[in-house]
């Protein structure tokens, strides 16, 4: 049994969806570039293995199906950079929210704006590094923390600021939650090929102009200390993501600000992960099928 | 097929655990009181069969179990007076924040308080009527709302204001998510049962002293429009639970503020529903397995 180094999930050219290790070129590391996968089966959280079965990569899907995933964990202002354009004090504790598991979605997916994120102005990204945890957690001290980490990804908590703060009554729930407004991937990089994740390039590319551009070492509180915080008396489940919280350059924070309009190429890349890149796209009231 | 009126999940006491529908003696509505149930088999949320099989129940358990329940949702300040006794305007919005599953715990559970919720003062009660969503529900009108509602409980949410407010950095997640601080039961009466969730009393009581005394026609926001809303752009899933706010009475709008302590016994109860009972349970560090 071997260990996957690239997880992705994905729809193949013969119609099914595997699990599969993505098989990347020399030199590529873009796990959005995957052609083909060596297809795994088993519990991914269990045992499982490697094939040598090889699929041929139609459409890469969100990393984890949803019902392997139990609670979306964010972290607020993580970013020295970042609270300060928020006009906020660095926070003391991690600040700790959730999105629902039906906001995630996959690497290329469309971002849907609902009628009641249209009625106000505010439609924003953040990028952020995602890790998912592997085993069960609970009271972890810091110096055992990185074992608990089954990899890393890149994902995009789409944020309206109307929804998150005014609207919201002071939290950021409405504002975060939509469907599809957690596009993810495009696959989960593990512990073996990324060893440390506080030295990474992350950023943001809207209609191809970059406006995040920084480094995980900017974090306030590293990967080791937000597993040791956020699991004193809460267990982590296996499957559980937590978002590390986005760095300075989003549009709520630029003078004048800049919020995403329908039809935006919004990219969220980090290095030695790849890039999610999601298509804006306004819709209607979703009433067909009442 | 028959339908279940009062869903609970038990251990029996021939060891096994089921969902049943509660057999109560004639005038008999706390469901606490349960010692005989008849088996149901099948998938709950979907073809079910409420058997002539009758277990007698050990222990009740969480109405739900873990795997059953994707995400729970839950209003801040849905009553008009405990808006007022936490001296905030009332909402135009409902106030949504997340609780995780693993918060979740069974209506005779004790309520564990970890060494970091024990530093400073502040550990409250908050009795709230919950309801489970029955089939998955988006963008739903005010008018069909209740044909998505499964059935309805009563539930603790248990908060720490000090980890809610100053040490959680504006977001409440820190202060309401440990594990076991959403115990909730005693099970789920039916929509044939409770054919109006707004006319219900809702009352905890501390040590025996009654310290919330309120009714559900105090709602801001009806259950009928926390739906329409908190659907709109967001896919309820089946067993997704909806925690619909506390009435005035809790600890914190006290003067002087009343906290909770140690082998304190909690009990909320909604009228034709029962009585959640909980033991505050003051740990350790849960480093042993470590």
């Amino acid at each position: 049994m071997s260990s996957f180094s690239r997880l992705v999930r994905f729809l193949a050219k013969n119609g099914k969806t595997y699990y599969g290790d993505a098989i990347l070129p020399e030199g590529v590391t873009d796990i959005a570039k995957t052609k083909q996968a060596r297809v795994i089966k088993g519990d991914i959280f269990g045992k499982y293995e490697v094939t040598d079965q090889v699929a041929d990569v139609r459409l890469l899907l969100a990393p984890l199906a949803l019902e392997d995933v139990k609670t979306v964990r964010c972290l607020g202002l993580n970013y020295a950079l970042h609270a300060k354009e928020a006009g906020l004090p660095l926070p003391k504790w991690p600040v700790l929210f959730y999105k629902p598991v039906t906001s995630l979605s996959g690497p290329t997916d469309p971002i849907p704006v609902h009628p009641i994120a249209q009625e106000s102005l505010g439609l924003d990204y953040e990028v952020e590094l995602v890790f998912v945890i592997g085993k069960e957690a609970r009271d972890v001290p810091e110096s055992k923390a990185l074992d608990y980490v089954f990899g890393y990804a890149v994902g995009n908590d789409v944020s309206h600021r109307d929804w998150q703060v005014a609207r919201g009554g002071s939290q950021w729930s409405m504002g975060k939650g939509f469907d599809g407004w957690a596009p993810w991937g495009p696959g989960i990089v593990s512990t073996s090929v990324i060893k440390d994740p506080q030295t990474l390039q992350i950023t943001t590319r809207v209609n191809g102009k970059v406006v995040q551009d920084s480094n995980t070492s900017d974090q306030i509180f590293n990967v080791k200390q937000t597993i040791a915080f956020l699991s004193r008396g809460h267990t982590l489940l296996p499957g559980d993501l937590i978002w590390t919280g986005t760095p300075s350059g989003v549009g709520f924070g630029r003078k004048p600000q800049v919020w995403l309009e329908d039809g935006d190429i919004c990219e969220v890349e980090i290095e030695g992960v790849g890039i999610v890149s999601n298509k804006v796209e306004f819709t209607k009231e979703d009433t067909a099928k009442l």
